[in-house]
């Protein structure tokens, strides 16, 4: 018998075809086993939802999240890049702890799950908080060590510690297809030549996922130019770490050369369309990246530039953004914005075979969204309604291999309650930091 | 006795001095009577809500809709702008009618209420029908005669029937706080200098609002230069129909001399991001135009172009859009975007003195905004939140003129079930009209 049938749903697989059908899907021990269009016969089920028209879909990859930082979202506002960097890390410095980190990716992942991500790579400091909130909110995460040059980082650790610490994060969270660990060396600013290497070096050992923010700033171009005398990429790509299991973050400075680099080394770019807005770092260049075969996925990034982690606004944008920079409204489709927010993000975590989309033999990662408010009608194509009208709002339930993490659009794999009394209880103190 | 009594409330009054505090607003005869800090003693009110937290804020002003696009809502997708208007055109003239621009028009207020919008300014075909479903809806709606040089409009009339039917206009709705009569000639590549200059003297001699749309996209100025040698503001304002009544949507491709016009005139800019981005029209000046003191408001403009029609999506986009295409992060802070959404609205609608914000004496037109979602925790600023974090699902309850129109997310001022019925009966029909 089936476990879990969900009947009379608008289903948009993203599958490679892009097929969409209307019917039904049936899970079994957390993997889907039978898509059955209207009207065929359906096999009896341990429990069956009757979807009503609603779209499921394959749930949401978001590959650059810094779930912690929502601790601070909303914190410092209206400053120029410099002043808003120096008083955020203060804030930072003064209350980031293995506790606060554990509560704010609490945070941050509840806040994911309710919007229909099922999957997320996130950055910060403590990446064990990361990965263990993950798990208790129900997300398939993917954590690495973190990697500086500074004499001494928010977790007190030396560089001389880096190494022995990230090979510990391999020890400690085995990979399974809930928990991908990995290095994350912060930037090529911020981390040197070395650093790059032996983290690669250390990742790649463990098949580890490796992810660095790359090319955000033309500041940042610049100051890797006047050190190191070449572009973020090139740099990059002469140490040897672009391969496909290096998620690059941002990549908003390239030249036409770097994205053939991407292309060829298979490097993986997790865009962050309203970051790069909101942080004035200006528009990637996803449209030449699409047409030259990078891989591009999206991200969120953090919530102090965000001031949500919101997939649905940066899928819209993905979609929508590029058509203005370049004044050409075919750039970027409707179906490259959903495959940069499930199957290619998918496809980055390592997850690609199991996960990012809904198809016989994969894991049920998916979403039910509300097609009843008037925004959602009329509806001509599910994909276009998508990207262009839904919003977080809509998801009603979210699954992750067959287990129900919200439910009638609350969390219920994990009691929130505690968490969020918890964050309103640390807000006078967080203000307090940079008052 | 008081109406109605909203305790403890976070109220961001949208006022001059963008003041915020936290306590009581109370409502007589659909005018605020008094802001009431935390802890002062209450009145007695017929009605009271402890607004537990919540913030309340002045409605939303959308100074350009097209409502009754809402019906063909993502029924043309990733097409050049050519054949997308081909397409479109070909679709809208299949279909529209009294009864079905009624029954979008419906459709479109009702969005937008939900989502905290409370007053409208909307151009269409049959624009009594805007009017009309306004009143039912419950929103203060601006609407104007159409004015087109086409042989013939899809109204079914000719050049030569539009200035009596524009009279006509101003008999049928004269001015009232809800109901804000005007004409709205469609651009200047449509309507010729002749026509331009006709309904700016009838509106005139009404008082009435005259909106255009204005330099949208290079065609268009191209377009004008070619046919007048002047670029669009400059021909617009050689006609002489630039004054403080004129609403001009758009404005996307202006030089710094055009913005100097729109500064001298006075005439109102209805900034549309969302539509900008997706029709791959380009960016909008707006931080030059905010520096020059040009009044600027903001805009959905329509569902075929957005595809949701979403004042929380335009005014962060107005807040963000602009810091990543002129890479400074100072670019438009949150109280202009906010003003642009809220009392520059009402001012351009000339309801300013009695709406666009909270402050005693004024039409209560406010809204309350769910804070209890993980993506509103923690909240160190409510005007960052609102336009950086907030959603249209967050609104919960929209007070316009103090009467209830939304509440607990629902409609309540009109039963808007059977318009939504019969736009799901009219999508296959749609449908077919472009297949």
């Amino acid at each position: 018998m089936t476990d879990l049938l969900i009947t009379n749903a608008c289903i948009v697989t993203g599958d490679a075809n892009g097929t969409q059908m209307t019917g039904a899907l049936a899970v079994t021990g957390g993997v889907i086993d039978a898509l059955i269009p209207q009207g065929s016969a359906l096999p009896r089920a341990a429990e069956t939802i009757d979807a009503g028209g609603a779209i499921l879909a394959p749930g949401l990859v978001n590959t650059h999240c810094h779930a912690p930082d929502c601790l601070f979202r909303g914190l410092v506002e209206n400053l120029a890049l410099e002043p808003w960097l120096q008083t955020v890390w203060k804030a930072e410095g003064a209350i980031l702890s293995e506790e606060t980190c554990r509560i704010g990716a609490r945070l941050g992942f509840a806040e994911l799950a309710l919007s229909g991500v099922t999957s997320v790579v996130d950055m910060f400091w403590f990446p064990e908080q990361s990965m263990l909130a993950g798990g208790e909110i129900g997300l398939r995460t993917c954590a690495g060590g973190a990697w500086f040059d500074l004499p001494m980082g928010m977790d007190g650790k030396t560089p001389s510690d880096r190494a022995a610490m990230c090979e510990g994060f391999f020890q400690q969270f085995p990979r399974t297809d809930m928990s991908i660990p990995g290095i994350f060396p912060h930037g090529a600013y911020t981390v040197g030549p070395d650093g790059l290497r032996a983290a690669h070096k250390i990742s790649s050992a463990h098949k580890g996922i490796y992810s660095v923010h790359a090319a955000e700033t033309l500041a940042e171009v610049e100051d890797i130019k006047t050190r190191y005398g070449n572009t973020v990429i090139r740099h990059m790509d002469a140490l040897g770490i672009l391969d496909e299991r290096t998620i690059l973050a941002h990549c908003v400075h390239l030249d036409d050369e770097e994205i053939a680099i991407l292309a060829r080394t298979g490097a993986v770019v997790a865009h962050n369309p309203v970051s790069n807005m909101k942080l004035a770092s200006g528009f990637a260049r996803i449209p030449d990246m699409l047409k030259a075969g990078v891989k591009v996925t999206l991200g969120t990034d953090g919530a102090i530039s965000g001031n949500d982690i919101d997939m649905w606004l940066a899928m819209r944008l993905a979609a929508m953004l590029h058509k203005g920079a370049t004044l050409d409204p075919t750039a970027v489709t409707t179906q490259q914005a959903l495959h940069m927010a499930t199957q290619a993000g998918a496809d980055a975590m390592g997850l690609g075979k199991i996960a990012g989309s809904l198809e016989v033999g994969k894991q049920a990662d998916m979403i039910l969204l509300d097609m009843s408010r008037p925004h959602a009608i009329p509806m001509f194509d599910a994909l276009t309604h998508m990207i262009f009208s839904a919003n977080k709002s809509d998801v009603t339930d979210v699954w992750v291999g067959g287990t129900r993490i919200v439910s009638a659009r609350e969390l219920v794999s994990y009691d929130i309650a505690p968490t969020l009394d918890a964050v309103r209880d640390l807000a006078p103190k967080i203000a307090a930091t940079i008052a």
